[in-house]
């Protein structure tokens, strides 16, 4: 390997270890990656004179880094845009997997997989780069949609900001499993165990003005 | 109407006015509620040495207020019991409702239903509505789950953390419908509509401790 090769572990920071449940942390590059991968909705945390504000927006992750795309008149973007500081942030990405009932009130949980990312977000100003993250967080909720779409035009792509971010203080959260009751409380009368959530799709809605003999394409049936 | 009933919409302020898609923008008190009580799962951001940090945790929405919990040790609710002025916290809870394909890249979006709340996350020390606000926690996943199970003892309750924030300062945004496309891309051959998104559940998972003969409460099967 060379000595640019990302290794197989993000390295913990003081931020990204956690005060509690330090089980469920990891560092591990592969992991983090499924679990983005995996998602195309973040909420995205920033500092607004003092104070925190939280977005949903969508993204992509391209390698060790990811997009976040916007109008250019957005706050947050117009500030990672606004000195070459660039804006500090924290992305954070959740797949709910269960809901999970103990015997006890106490010990609910949920199942999730989550991950985190600290850092500062730097407006993309290379239009290879622009055209890249664009396509990327077209594909990264529907893959291969991006090569069957218009791209955008050259009035499009001034409208839009395009933001990144290095996956470099990063971390990823897990808990699966079942219940874990107290033993005096395995003998009381109530229903314990997991019940799965999951994100489905229905079936694609077509447009209005949908002209007809338009076949809802393969990549939107394999979802 | 006396004086103190809550209006039908929270007041705008200047940070809960977006800069932009405004005609996204509510601030019906319903359409929150709404919102809120169909979710159990928010990201909670505040700032930690002058950063912002995101989490994911539960929620439940008792009237006019959220309230969180978690461990004593967790960091935010450590410093929201801190201090008699309490934490600023952003919570934002994101419901995603569909992909939005568009012909162009451009007007391509998601369908979501979202609230930010933002305001000053404070520490519950009334041991009625702790108790109040930790069967909401279970109910808001589970409504009916806090009385199938054992409630907090003294020991696990001492171990608890419990925030509230009221909601005064609160916004919605809402797309709904199918994509906007520029009228020229009309006759493009793209495929162009809605695929619904939805949170589904599986079918429920006994502990391996389970014992015999007790069922799936009829609570659990209604979801």
């Amino acid at each position: 390997m060379s000595d640019t090769a990302p290794g197989s572990a993000y390295a913990p920071t003081p931020r990204t270890v956690p005060t509690r449940s330090r089980e469920r942390a990891s560092y591990d590059r592969a992991l983090v990656h499924a679990i983005l991968d995996e998602g195309y909705l973040c909420h995205l945390g920033f500092v607004r004179d003092g104070a925190p504000v939280v977005l949903p927006t969508l993204y992509a992750r391209v390698g060790e880094r990811l997009y976040v795309h916007g109008s250019t008149g957005s706050r947050p973007l117009r500030a990672a845009g606004a000195s070459d500081a660039g804006l500090p942030v924290c992305v954070t990405v959740t797949h709910l997997d269960g809901l999970v009932l103990a015997r006890s009130a106490f010990h609910h949980s949920v199942n999730y997989r989550s991950v985190v990312v600290h850092g500062t977000a730097r407006q993309v100003t290379d239009p290879a780069e622009r055209a890249i993250a664009l396509d990327a967080i077209v594909d990264q909720a529907v893959p291969g949609r991006s090569a069957d779409a218009r791209r955008a035009n050259a009035r499009e792509l001034a409208a839009t900001a395009v933001v990144a971010l290095d996956l470099e203080e990063v971390s990823a959260k897990v808990r699966t499993g079942g219940p874990n009751d107290e033993p005096e409380d395995l003998s009381l009368p109530h229903w314990s165990g997991v019940l799965p959530v999951r994100r489905t799709y229905g079936p694609p809605v077509p447009a209005g003005d949908l002209a007809p003999g338009i076949a809802v394409p393969d990549y939107l049936a394999a979802l």
